[in-house]
């Protein structure tokens, strides 16, 4: 696994571009002689294996794309492409589902129901790969999905999900306004975009602040400002580049119209022209409350009660809500860091994970399968 | 004149790098036989004339420099040195300074008193080239001083002045906001400095809002607002630039300090670092009382009383402040704009002047300056 | 039950002032013939049942103050007291739970363990009667404590609770900046405090909006805000009040701490002089998860599962935070709202309750006793 | 003088109410012989006399009316109406323009043209008593007209005025924000008044910072704030009243739009209501350019050079303004101050003056008078 990691970790490949990654992985799957569907939304992988004993149908997903960041790691498995990174575990979540994979054409007498193997593109780029692989059928007879992440803010040897919102949905956004520039000197005769981008910004404070419910959550973060090309000019435009995240479909709605109105009249207010584009990203991750409930408990007994737990929604997105939107599931993270907390962060320059790690999710994912593949069948029509 | 500003044209030099510039006025002169002092200042030329009956020394001045800006006129004088170009009407000051210097070796005779004719460099770069003029000597047994700006938002055919402040002093500031970045979720984990630097934004607005003697004139313009690299990652740094202009220096220094305290403790209240660099521009013009109504009489009987009046102070800056704080004296402009308003203003790639222009002005500083040494001469220690 | 409620509701007293409230609630639980302790903590009362059979010591407590408001209601209950009135159903807590000290003298003989009635003065004001009441040792021997809120945003027939945070620490805050005075037309020889208060404002927003966990909740509402005398002057003063709403001790800390910054620096800022006080509210609510558990559980059974729930966290406060900071116990929530939804809100003048609320309460706190006296006894030392 | 001075001091009367003050001013005008008529504009009292030798007519006015201001002095001759007071030096416009009168008398033979003596009522409030004068045919016949204002911040001893603006419009605004109350822990639910009005306030500033041109001059001042009533609840209402003080119509034109930009705008940003009342003052007192000029020759000429001056404009307003739009004319300021510059400013409750420049205002009046009744007559059409 550790090998097949690293292999895929010299030669990472941007989402929606996993031509050689996709391949790779199409051998291995071919090679243990599972039933391999290339080329699936692009460049994705479906592998089906039928076990030796009746059940359901479940589905496993890994994400297989890198990053365009330059690595920075000196070891002997960084990346060999220029600008191209396995910066956030794409590569381990690869390598581990397909170790589970293995797994099971090794025990697939004693396996109950079916397993599908979804090798997904593009979960870093919107609008994901989830999306299109759900269209061209990833989830046909599925019964379940779990899905996980190698996470590095938490330390080697845990686990951890819950029910409900477990990831945000991050949607970004893009303002711009026009003014009507000048002589520094003269500012009645022009339309200053600039003070009209820091009232934006100044004002779009209120809308967490006063208008989000207190027990939801929710964040607007201007993430750029950039306005103006000299000092002694009055700055004709303004643009204004951020990120929202919310967890529930009523905060996103009220962020996303109050965003509208402030900035239409903070543009009016000042006499500028504004255009307000929203980016939809993912919807937020939420698990199935009695899945959550199933692989806390199949967690626990694998890894003891002190290192499989409830944590915290998180602020990132992940496009394997899509998946949890057809079909009961759960997304868990498996810990990643390095016992001395010191791992870079994820989508950092030196962002590594430690590999051991990779072992412990495919136990999981396998663990969990087979306990939600024993449920009843549903009843056929 | 026309030949020789369209010479200079041609061959435009960055502020104190008018190396050619400088020879060639030098020769100009040395050939009309003026004792000519050159490489004042590094690039400036002084010529002396001294007139056959008695009378006042008078100074005359002309800046010499260009700017780096690309010609986008298509006509044949256009600039043939890439991305420098006379766009401020130098080279016509240039040009008529050397018609009025060849006026008076032509009637040197009847000529009262001393003409002293400045080419001072860089005008257009701070610190400017005035101060080093001056220190050099330019002003020694001068009684008075004059310079005038070919002024392309006036029309053709008029000039204008006004007793006191003329045009601002136009200082510069930087200003920089040092946070602490981070994921655009998790804005409790930063320092958010884009939303520090819009507060300061905000909060410069009250200087002159509040701040200033309602009676009294200021600008503070931000020109310049940078912050953040990515949508979905918290700003660590913000970088603010702008201009501020004032005609007192009472305003001016109340402009700074207030400045500093809004920077310093807006920084402080959103747990930033910030840093406020502020760049004195040059003082602003200030004309002599009499001084100024010499030139208004004076081109009034030259130009007709319809032509010559009073203007309102310019918020552009002028290092020809420097000559008046030593001397008395008057600046004024002469109209220098096409008939039917379309000229592209000063500092625009095709920015240019209707050459006629540099006669009135020749005209006038020759009138000035022959009035202005008729003066009872000062007593003698 | 209800006419001793009616009783109390026509004649309402203030916080610390339940003079007449108090004996007459002593004057009963002495008829009744239990052990009743009279003037704790000033106007409180306690009373002691020591049930026939072993058991845990279990406190219950209701709340017998009123508020200062105009009773606009027409009813013949109404309050006879001008400007008084029980706007927040101290007087049903009192009944009730009046009601449940006799229905334990009438079964003493089958009651396990001890009921402590506390019934406890002031809730309304700061600091609270409930600290005063544990000072005089409400508490002593206790082994857990339960109490409940009518409350009519809740439908008649409903409860509902939570383990931990239930109700918020309602904090206050005082804040005044004085600048400097002056005729409106002369601004810059003043220092103008309402443009302060409104900088404060709008930087206090990014608290909630930047500072706060997004995954935490907090509130920072100024409710008041209040500057200058005539239009035509400069407001010397201005003054605003709020308060602050959180439910763990780092978001109350961190809001604090941030306030006191951005008052401290925006009013250096202004050139004013700023003072802030902040008036620490009660604590949290804060549910033992245990007992919360073991409400649910009791209620579920008494008005069956879907009447019996986990509710949402509360932005007001209790001063029964106090009680559970000592012991284990529980606050609840009973609904007691017109079916139609009509109820005005609780401190409104024509607040009223769905009377038949009290009984559900009283079976509510004696089945919840009950059950908990009869845990295991703490091992005696 | 005197005299006349501490009556009218003892015995103010309101705007518009100056009912015994218009009374005991007709009967001295008409016990010295002048064709008086009352009534006129409600107050008013309008005294005709025609000198012995041919000129012009020339109108000069005092304003007579009092302030709503309790007298803090402790003089003999301290207002003895409770909450009235001649807090702005009017009972001096009154009795030196009573001397003016009464000197004319004695002098009839030798004054050339006619004399229009004007006691109006009524300068303090809106619309003011100037307009209705003038409806009431107070300027028919008149060439000229004069006023002065006795000016405490200036010391006893000399006059100034200016050409061109000399006191602002002072114009009034009152703004209220209409949101939606609610409990202090719930703004989600509620649309925060205090908010908008505090975004307002700020974007109110950069009218004066960012619109006005820096060359001209303007003031817009919030001087009043009002929000909420409790701190624990959200302010429902925002009320904000202040002033606006322009030169120019340009200006005065501008702020008013611009701010029902920003007030609409901030409003609907924030999902409230507002209201905007914009309430015209005086239009700015504008000097004829000539007058002013006789006026300060003939200022010189009996105070000194020295003491008759250019002053700055003020910013205060006057409903001298609508003579000047009828009439060329020229109001003018006469020190009143004490020595020592310790005198209370105009409005203060201990408010007084310097009573000996009420002869040099008289002084000023009559030489003034004189000189433009000397001017050549209109040819009869």
């Amino acid at each position: 696994m550790v090998e097949w990691r690293r292999h895929l970790h010299r030669h990472p490949e941007l989402s929606f571009k996993e031509v050689q990654t996709s391949s790779w992985i199409a051998e291995r799957l071919e090679a243990w002689g599972l039933e391999v569907t290339r080329g699936v939304a692009g460049t994705g992988v479906i592998a089906r294996l039928k076990g030796g004993r009746p059940g359901r149908t479940i589905a496993l997903r890994a994400d297989i794309d890198a990053l365009p960041i330059q690595d920075e790691k000196t070891c002997e498995y960084a990346s060999t492409v220029p600008g191209v990174m396995h910066a956030c575990g794409h590569d381990g979540h690869t390598a581990q589902l397909l170790a589970v994979a293995r797994y099971y054409t090794l025990h697939r007498e004693e396996t109950a129901g079916t397993r599908v193997f979804l090798f997904q593109p593009a979960e870093e780029v919107l609008p994901g790969g989830a999306v299109s692989m759900i269209a061209a059928g990833a989830l046909e007879g599925v019964d379940a999905v779990y899905g996980v992440h190698l996470w590095s803010p938490f330390p080697y040897g845990i686990a951890a999900s819950r029910p409900g919102p477990l990831m945000a949905s991050p949607d970004e956004f893009e303002i711009e306004v026009a003014g009507r520039g000048g002589h520094a000197g003269l500012p009645h005769q022009a339309a200053d975009a600039l003070v009209a981008g820091a009232h934006l910004v100044t004002a779009l404070q209120t809308i967490v602040a006063r208008n989000v419910d207190p027990l939801d959550s929710a964040v607007v973060t201007v993430g750029q400002f950039s306005a103006g090309t000299a000092r002694n000019v009055i700055a004709e435009r303004c643009k204004l580049g951020g990120t929202v995240r919310t967890f529930t479909p009523e905060a996103r709605k009220l962020v996303r119209e109050r965003m509208e109105q402030v900035v239409r009249h903070v543009g009016a207010m000042h006499g500028t022209e504004v255009s307000f584009k929203f980016y939809e990203g993912y919807p937020p991750v939420v698990n199935d409350a009695a899945e959550a409930e199933r692989f806390l408990r199949v967690a626990q007994s694998l890894l003891g009660a002190e290192d499989a737990y409830l944590c915290q929604p998180m602020m990132a997105g992940e496009d394997f809500s899509y998946y949890l939107r057809e079909r009961p599931g759960c997304f868990f993270f498996v810990g990643a860091g390095r016992e001395d907390g010191a791992s870079a962060p994820h989508h950092h320059p030196r962002f590594d994970i430690d590999e051991r790690a990779m072992l412990t999710a495919a136990k999981l994912l396998v663990a969990v399968a087979d306990d939600s593949a024993e449920d009843e069948l549903p009843a056929k029509g």
